[in-house]
């Protein structure tokens, strides 16, 4: 299995992706991996991680894609980035399965959307994140930004690739789907869940139990969750934001007072688990569902280990299994 | 001031209700209320509480409109209905200034548009809730779940309405408003939100600073979000999800071991206080902004406390100053 990983982009790029790179490697014995990125900086971080092993091959990419790069022109200018170079490589090499990248998400969607195919069928590549719920289990956001103006149609497509995707990579026996809606009545929101709606019920490759009102996103009712890119980013980023800023509040309260300093220190080992759940680096990258090869897209302020289990993610994604499913899903529909 | 309390429809009426309006006339001695609903019920709640004052009316109206009734339906047909009632009352009476309802929110939102004005100008009624920053401060979130389709005025409709709203009823001086978006950057979203965008910019009566993410909601920049009744539905029930399903995390983490109980122990003043700080029943209904006279929905949950703070809002919103200041913003927009 060969996974290329984009090594410049993020916060903490390089050294973060090619710890992570590395970390991944001992993961898995069949994983080796291309690095794209300025050739001395890569080298000078392996040399830092002693790393001596033969599973890894640097392309040469001497130029950043940045946030502030206009994505077309990123795209068709900036050919010797790390990240372009990398879509490119995807798309002409046949052995290489993936691509992991931390660099800007704008880019990373119209290089994909330009360079590499869709699965025949699907009209646009949509993003899954996945966050965990409070039952201990995990739910998947499919779209949670890549199209913000979509049609009933391409719901349908996400629910079949989210499906999937879970199934495959994290072994959910018949994923619950739900559509995100203002209500939980079938006849809510507006025309495109309208239309979706009936469309979604009649497809039996999914297991759509109906609406989803957004406060139940974490309830451990649903496995996933299909939405427009605008209110699934939304809804992602809300529940990110609102558990960080309440952890904030927390500690800022507990240190407002002795007696309460006291408690937390008994609660010590608790409330480092909370952090941690709460950690959406430990539940890996957004995958980009729809495209003909796996990629993946970190948190820009993804750090070692975020970037191991994004390529993780990758590495299971590229068995073939999940592809073929969704092939199959999609031409009993087509019918 | 005279405001009528529709006192059937919440899970807890009408004993929360009239509890409720009791509380308000206890603070506001230029009150007087008006509530609809069945009379003996109504008064044996009165009798419970031991209310002998005389600035109470009860206007008998034996039927309910529930969540299950279809709103255009059951505005048409269930005229005896509390609900029906207290608004074909409002739009006739021209001393009563408000109206307060914990009843179903579609067939509130229905009789509204249909039976009250609109303020000349204004398309559409949109819901406007706050909540409690990380700061000690407010949010105000404008359209919440009124209408899930819209245009670019609507949105800049909704930034006068909430503008002038937060001045009024909560002494925000000059409310920074933002544009619930995917992002900071100007050119960011559909096309609703790109056009949007110079029109809130060139606005002269509200004080816009940008997009918005939404998972800097809580953050204290903001006083005023403006979006789509879709993903500001998402917004508001998210983050209430969110911060509730954390609240039921902590507890039964720490009921799970005798330590972190112990802790939690010394911990209980503040775990109660952050309890308070999340009840979102403590910030009051969701006004509904844009209608002649002054309407709020409160939570159908809602205890005595929660309806006595909608009253509370109702009071306050009604002085008149609040619909000055939008009349005027309209007739500049409009020159």
């Amino acid at each position: 299995m060969k996974i290329i990983v984009d090594c410049f982009g993020g916060d903490k790029s390089p050294s973060a992706n090619v710890e992570g790179a590395v970390l991944a490697l001992k993961e898995h014995n069949d994983l080796s991996l291309i690095l794209t990125g300025d050739e001395a900086l890569i080298k000078a971080e392996l040399d830092r991680l002693s790393y001596g092993g033969d599973r890894v091959e640097i392309v040469h990419a001497p130029d950043v894609i940045t946030g502030e790069d206009k994505p077309t022109d990123a795209i068709r200018l900036k050919r010797e980035s790390s990240m372009v170079k990398a879509v490119i490589m995807l798309k002409k090499e046949q052995d290489i399965a993936g691509l992991v990248s931390t660099g800007a998400t704008g880019a990373l969607i119209t290089a994909a959307t330009v360079r590499i195919g869709r699965i025949r069928g699907i009209r646009r590549p949509a993003f899954c994140p996945v966050l965990p719920t409070m039952n201990g289990g995990i739910v998947g956001i499919c779209d949670s930004g890549a199209n913000v103006d979509i049609t009933p149609d391409m719901l349908l497509h996400q629910a079949i690739l989210g499906s999937a995707y879970l199934k495959n990579v994290y072994g959910v026996k018949s994923p619950r789907v739900a559509m995100l809606n203002i209500g939980t009545e079938s006849e809510k929101g507006d025309d495109l869940r309208k239309t979706a709606y009936p469309m979604l019920k009649a497809c039996d490759s999914i297991d759509f139990v109906g609406n989803m009102e957004s406060r139940d996103l974490l309830s451990g009712k649903y496995d996933l969750v299909v939405c427009d890119g605008f209110s699934g980013n939304v809804l992602v980023k809300t529940t990110e934001g609102t558990a960080l800023e309440l952890l904030k509040k927390l500690k800022k309260d507990i240190y407002s007072k002795t007696v309460y300093k006291l408690g937390a220190l008994l609660m010590k080992k608790m409330f480092m688990e909370e952090k941690e759940f709460m950690n959406y680096h430990n539940y890996g990258g957004s995958v980009l569902l729809g495209c003909e090869k796996t990629i993946v897209k970190g948190h820009g302020s993804s750090d070692a280990n975020a970037v191991k289990i994004c390529i993780d993610q990758a590495y299971r994604m590229s068995s073939g299994a999940m592809y073929k499913e969704v092939e199959e899903a999609l031409a009993k529909i087509d019918q």
